[in-house]
């Protein structure tokens, strides 16, 4: 039964300079392999506190509801939505690129009538043009916001957002899924209510949990919810009592828990806790203003005004066959970097630098390897 | 940054004897902690194909649509919930333990008219019951039913069971969770609709993934929505361009899956058939068997009257202290039993016999431990 290893998948050694995933550790790889436990033993429980704990840490919150969703990115999005929005509940999310139009469709899913805040993709929201859907949305009960567009690259700016949300009495929920642990982010200090994550982007962790977050204020728009969350699975008045035993009657088994992602969540933020956080951030804004000055100095542009830095999206130069060129990185480098997505298909190449690939090592290969193969 | 191994965490090497997840073999571990690779790679697309034909080995179907939800096993069930039912569709549910309670409240969120087809815990569903109900609501568009029922124990035979529903114009869709891989379940020579599992089971992967699998008529039935899937993250309109390139336009990225979780599946789905569907289901059987001799001569008795092989749903004999017992097989053998769950805590312990832990040495040593702890 356990005779014949040579049948394993070897995948290749990939440099994942894409939109995420990133590259993972081989800490995080060797803790993801560790012996199952089950979801009740009180070592899971402990290690599952843990990882709490430092979740807490990197988003810079003390919110108590602090936990990894049982699936990727999308669900952490999808959690918040099902959780926070009742049917016929008004809402505005801000639309400039993928992430945004995804957060439209997945909120009137959930029966919102959403209000769409558009910018041109590349571009981000202003405090003026929120100022303004709300003058002319007054019943508006939550603001979605991307704060890191993976499809476009940008950087949301989020000073004065949930001031000025708050002041009309609705609530501020964050995509942060390419932000966490790459960027300047304080759940706290920035009045966010709600947010979301992935583990496969700037901590550098496989996929398959969605670090989310919830602070007061969302918790009272849940308790006085009128109507059952729709999604079972997601239901946070159920998970959180399994999660931090809170609601009364102590912890409640709710669903199996991806127990070895979270090993390899527990490892990947013990890892960004030890370079620590700041130096982590400075790290990805140093590794970016070098890529930035290779590739500017190659004549290649930058699509948004405000770039993260975990992700560069420039624009495929004239004459450049968009699949051969990604190709030839994966064939010949073993590199990936990701193609645009959306409307920006064809137009776009992005290249992320993300958690553990945030390195002098990696932008100068992709540099060089561009190089070549756009010679 | 990765100079402090001795911090990691290392998980007790427990022998998990519950209601899942079950033992892992190193094999899959091995797998599971391989280097990431990215989503649209043409590798992992491929190891990704691989790991859903040979599902489809495992279900025993030519479905086209199988595929691993990307969530545990409950994710499995609202998938095929959401995207089977539309508001105001009659439902059956067979409610005769947790997960056919979870179905009826799953279901509900939907939208869904549950009309529940009670048992006695313990108990399976009658055709006759199943006939009588559909006489009375000719409605209904889905019966949903719990083949392997974890909470109690229960195999729910299912002859007949599609040829009736299908008689009514209906769906049948069932819980495989507790018995893919570990007992005779043959989708489509069985009429079965759409199905769900888990991999944390009969199959000895870490739990993380839902293997589903739609048939023609399930598919027919989506094709017909008046409405939007509730759930973005679980709408197999647009799964279904990822996993099968189906629905036209080709391959389309919809989520990150869980990459690691996928080798991992890929790797326990190969020891599968290695020992063959056959050998293995039988295996499980001869276990079960050992230890039902066992535990019957200790004077101890099975609850449900048609017991799993895979999970052993005995009552706690007067006098045992039940948390003392699971915490003594815990402390001093590593034995990991599940307890009562529901109505059924304080009055039932469960010991799973699956996948990689069906074996003589466990069921012989769970037994003496038993015995030991018990004297």
């Amino acid at each position: 039964m356990e005779t014949s290893p040579a049948s394993a998948f070897i995948p290749a050694e990939r440099i994942l300079m894409g939109p995420g995933p990133s590259p993972v550790p081989q800490r995080v790889l060797r803790a993801l392999g560790a012996p199952t436990l089950g979801h009740l033993d009180p070592q899971y429980l402990a290690i599952m506190d843990r990882t709490c704990a430092m979740l807490r840490e990197v988003f810079r919150t003390k919110n108590a509801l602090t936990f990894p969703v049982s699936g990727t990115g999308m669900a952490g999005m999808e959690c918040v939505a099902v959780n926070l929005i009742e049917p016929g509940d008004e809402v505005i999310v801000g639309v400039n690129g993928v992430f945004g139009t995804r957060m439209k469709d997945v909120m009137e899913r959930c029966g919102a009538k959403v209000h769409a805040l558009e910018a041109t993709w590349g571009d981000v929201i202003s405090l003026e043009q929120l100022k303004a859907a709300l003058d002319a949305h007054p019943q508006v009960k939550l603001v979605g916001i991307v704060h890191a567009e993976t499809s476009t690259g940008a950087l949301q700016p989020l000073a004065g957002f949930a001031e000025l949300v708050h002041s009309r009495g609705a609530l501020l929920a964050i995509d942060a899924v390419t932000s966490l642990g790459g960027h300047e982010l304080r759940v706290d200090d920035w009045g966010i209510d709600a947010i979301y994550s992935g583990t496969q982007k700037c901590l550098s962790c496989p996929p398959g949990l969605s670090p989310v977050s919830f602070g007061e204020r969302a918790l009272a728009k849940m308790d006085a919810r009128k109507t059952k969350v729709q999604s079972w699975y997601l239901d946070v008045s159920m998970l959180r009592k399994y999660y931090t035993g809170g609601g009364g009657g102590g912890r409640v088994y709710h669903h199996t828990a991806p127990i070895n992602m979270t090993y390899a969540l527990h490892e990947a933020l013990m890892i960004v806790l030890e370079e620590g956080l700041d130096a982590r951030i400075e790290r990805h804004a140093q590794m970016h203003r070098r890529l930035r000055a290779g590739l500017e100095a190659m004549g290649l542009t930058y699509i948004p005004k405000h770039s993260l830095h975990s992700l560069n999206c420039i624009s495929i130069p004239a004459g450049a066959d968009d699949a051969k060129v990604r190709r030839r990185l994966l064939e010949e480098y073993g590199i990936e970097i990701g193609a645009g997505l959306g409307p920006m298909a064809g137009k776009a190449w992005r290249i992320g630098l993300m958690g553990h690939g945030a390195t002098v090592r990696n932008v100068d290969l992709v540099l060089t390897a561009l190089k070549n193969v756009l010679a």
